[in-house]
């Protein structure tokens, strides 16, 4: 099959891939769409070692599954970290963190870059024929950006800044607003602006932001200005959420943490049930950021394009 | 009066310090009994400039208050923050952030090693007689201590570490194995062993401290190595206390706290009355960490005590 491998930090569009075999309680399924990510992007830029194929939002369709041969011809998106069951986290409920896990197109199994691909049967979520490919294939990013929702409780009083208006920032924006709180998302390019303004939500300059005053302050840039901003934005006992992946280590004032009162919160992948229940109902909007589609066979052209300043998602389709 | 004036980084006991005159709503105490704690011994070494009279831990009797004369002859404690009362800190109930404050020996308001001191009324918390001054000297680091029960839930089911097991661990240690939790704090030296001995706490080696594991671990040394073992301890998803002021910045590894989503908490000073109350029906010793008690004449070899690796709590009796 057709696949985009990821070897030494370069890619190569293959063809001479086998079609996976899915083992005990998997599912093969077809990609019908999948979506580029930050993180795909820093996995070609190496912070990560991996190799493989790459992708890990996607929307498909099992074709073949062993255990479950009702389940063939479903619909589906999946859930990326795939766990042994039996660790301490597996245990305590925390399966995404499970010590053995690998993760799809991320660590020790492939991607969704491909024709096919393989996934625990558990982690295939059959989803509406009222949700189109287009939007379905935001579930995992979505589900993401609801983490934090998932980590900290939001009053409808509360004041928040999202600094970043990326692919995540965007979907983190179109969530956060539905909670009624007072949310301003920090966006440095005229196209991000434009989005926000689509969904009525308020953008500020990065330089007109007030210090000392947000209750929420979710970093979504990966960087340290973006941290930096976030800090001096947060009011004393508020919160820091960090969403992104960050380059090497960040030096910080610990002291001014702790006469502040500040809690700065990790946060990575998200409940997909919820995510699927806004697509659903369509009160949240992704095709917004929809930059191209490109085929398959243009990958390398796509990943180009995905990796330019200010442009958002770049989808791959499978042309089924 | 004699008071212990820090200058330059220089402890100066001097005995020309005029009696303070209590603005409108503060009282004037007669101080019985202060305590050294480490932010005394970190503004000795410069790391905030403050020139005045240090001490911020003491129990005292009110003996002018003209505002309310009814409270002259209380024995008292006092909380440490003054706050401006209009700020946006101080409107939002966070009053020991007030954007204005001044902190009793440790910013703009001279401290309790004196014979005489000036606070608020509204900061100064009558204690019951069955206190004596040797507890109730307590009351402020106790409280700082129970800032983390403020902050975080606990449930009785939780695995928790406590690294440090000096002045502010013993108590964050004595507060915590109250709720029943399964802790282990971290101990260095002989004599804190024998002190969580005395009170059932579990004392566990720093190089026998299991790894990923801890739901809560509370950060009480102050140093880069203190930290590095609390993340090494920390499960995914679990939570880290800073509970002490560190020199300089730390460098840190924000991705994998991202992708372990973990929580940093600042905490800093905390609630009087429910201190008071632990201390009222005994559940808290803090006596067993006294060390020596001085008299305001030899704060200056007071002081030299309280810096030695080990020493826990140095008072200074006021000979009332």
């Amino acid at each position: 099959m057709q696949a985009l491998w990821l070897e030494n930090n370069q890619l190569i569009l293959r063809e001479d891939i086998p079609i996976p075999v899915p083992a005990e309680g998997e599912a093969l399924v077809r990609v019908n769409l999948a979506g580029i990510c930050a993180t795909d992007l820093e996995l070609v830029k190496g912070y990560y070692p991996y190799r493989g194929i790459l992708g890990h939002e996607f929307v498909g369709e099992i074709v073949q599954a062993v255990d479950a041969p009702e389940r063939e011809g479903e619909r589906v998106v999946g859930e990326i970290n795939l766990a042994c069951g039996v660790c301490r986290a597996c245990l305590n409920g925390q399966a995404k963190h499970c010590e053995r896990r690998s993760v799809l197109g991320i660590l020790n199994q492939n991607g969704a870059f491909a024709e096919y691909l393989c996934l625990p049967l558990k982690n295939l979520i059959s989803i509406s024929p009222s949700i189109p490919d287009e939007i379905a294939v935001f579930t995992e990013p979505l589900a993401a950006a609801l983490e934090i929702q998932a980590q900290v409780t939001i009053p409808p009083t509360a004041r928040i800044l999202v600094v970043g208006a990326g692919r995540l920032g965007q979907l983190i924006a179109q969530t956060l607003v539905l909670t009624g709180a007072h949310l301003q998302v920090v966006a440095r390019h005229e196209k991000q602006r434009q989005l926000l303004d689509k969904r009525q939500i308020e953008w500020i300059d990065e330089n007109a932001v007030p210090t000392n005053i947000f209750d929420l302050v979710v970093e979504a840039t990966g960087s340290i200005n973006g941290f930096t901003l976030a800090r001096t934005a947060v009011r004393p006992c508020g919160k820091i959420i960090l969403k992104s992946t960050y380059k090497g280590d960040i030096s910080i004032n610990f002291s001014a943490l702790v006469v502040d009162e500040i809690t700065l919160i990790g946060s990575r992948c998200g409940p997909f049930a919820p995510a699927l229940r806004l697509l659903e109902n369509r009160l949240i909007d992704p095709t917004l950021l929809i930059d191209t589609c490109f085929s398959l066979d243009n990958a390398l052209q796509a990943f180009e394009r995905a990796k330019q300043p200010g442009i958002l998602k770049v989808l791959l389709s499978f042309g089924n």
